[in-house]
């Protein structure tokens, strides 16, 4: 048996950490969903970066960039973190640059795990069946918000958890699992009115970005699976890192 | 209007502790349900400290001393956690000291704060009728299991964030607390079984604590509310701290 734990956020990492070397990062509003969207879309790679300064560095440097804060695509940037914008045929075969506010931290943080990996409701099943297959004990991060616990991340932490554990390959020993899991399945038969308490889909509400937010809650319209290599987020190679 | 947030553990307080002066810590699993237990009956004040070592030094001096770390009484004490040991009649006016393996961690975190009151299921309603009239924004702070989320103190400051939210006199901005009373209401007719799968009832489970799991899960069996003075957990003198 393996084991898979989700751990609710960046600040708690440190105590999750240690027993794995396969992490899965997740910031379904909207940084993780954007990733996935990008690369099922064409995109060659994301190379996401912790600051603001790094991504206009790169910029400077003829790359596409896209920065969000907050919420907002940061001034000087033509691309933030809106899954739809990842859509543009433009930008099939190029790298893009990305930084936002918790989930290119989260990614960062991960980065000297073996494996790491981008999830979201969007690749919901796709990953897990890929997790499944792996025989290795995950750790699935919510990026939460500014360190702290959210709803949107803790629902598909839930949701990978579950489908894990439901292979019957896996066991899980943190209450945070149990929680999530409890959470996912509570909400799943209405995820967009179960969140619209959340601390978060009211900041984006008020950005008048609810189309994303649909978007993002909608699992399954993609498959691909981005992996870390060396720096950048990749369309994941199945044969070659499941033997290695 | 107040604000009223849940905590999930000591290793986030930092987060959340800033716009509060009156914290309410919880150890449902059992170190505040002991302490409301003791303080109802009549044991004179709990002196929670952080160390086995300041729990000795001051045993030495002649305190009645009470130690628990992994569940179960250190060596050289004579009373852990449990709260049916604080039923004692021989406990009655008495000063006890008292170390656990979350529980007073939490309150020494919490000590600099104006008000610092000790919260459980035992005296749900008591303390969230005293809360309701204070007027002020309360934090609520669970001890989690080493500095890790866990259900059972989730459950409570989900009971408490609901009944002060359910007075209209308060509202909640973080998704922390928004789950917690999610977790409150899907558990709240039958938790014992609900937090079946929780890692420390297994801890507990396997001390043979069962009947103590049962009387902490049992909401208003006391009516004390302990509260923090001059370094002592002592029976709120309502009159006192409503005027303070």
């Amino acid at each position: 048996m393996n084991r898979i734990e989700v751990c609710f956020s960046p600040g708690e990492y440190h105590l999750y950490q240690e027993s794995f070397d396969l992490v899965v990062v997740l910031d379904v509003l909207r940084a993780t969903s954007a990733i996935c969207t990008a690369i099922e879309h064409g995109v060659k790679e994301i190379i996401p970066v912790a600051t603001v300064e790094e991504a206009r560095e790169l910029q400077a440097k003829g790359y596409i960039a896209a920065a969000e804060r907050g919420g907002q695509i940061v001034e000087g940037f033509d691309l933030g973190n809106s899954p739809y914008s990842y859509m543009d045929p433009q930008l099939k075969g190029k790298s893009v640059v990305l930084t936002t506010t918790n989930g290119t931290k989260a990614i960062d943080m991960a980065r000297s795990k073996d494996t790491v990996v981008v999830g979201a409701l969007n690749n919901l099943n796709a990953l897990c069946d890929w997790l499944i297959e792996q025989e290795r004990d995950i750790l699935v991060l919510g990026s939460g918000w500014k360190d702290k616990f959210n709803l949107e991340d803790t629902i598909c932490g839930g949701a990978i958890a579950d489908q894990c554990l439901a292979s019957g390959k896996f066991y899980a020993d943190e209450d945070s699992t149990v929680a999530a899991k409890f959470i996912f399945r509570s909400s799943r038969d209405n995820m967009f009115a179960f969140l619209k308490a959340s601390s978060h889909r009211r900041r984006l509400r008020a950005l008048d970005l609810n189309e994303d937010v649909k978007y993002c809650l909608t699992p399954n319209n993609c498959t691909a699976i981005p992996v870390l290599k060396n720096g950048s987020l990749v369309q994941l190679n199945h044969e070659h890192l499941s033997s290695s």
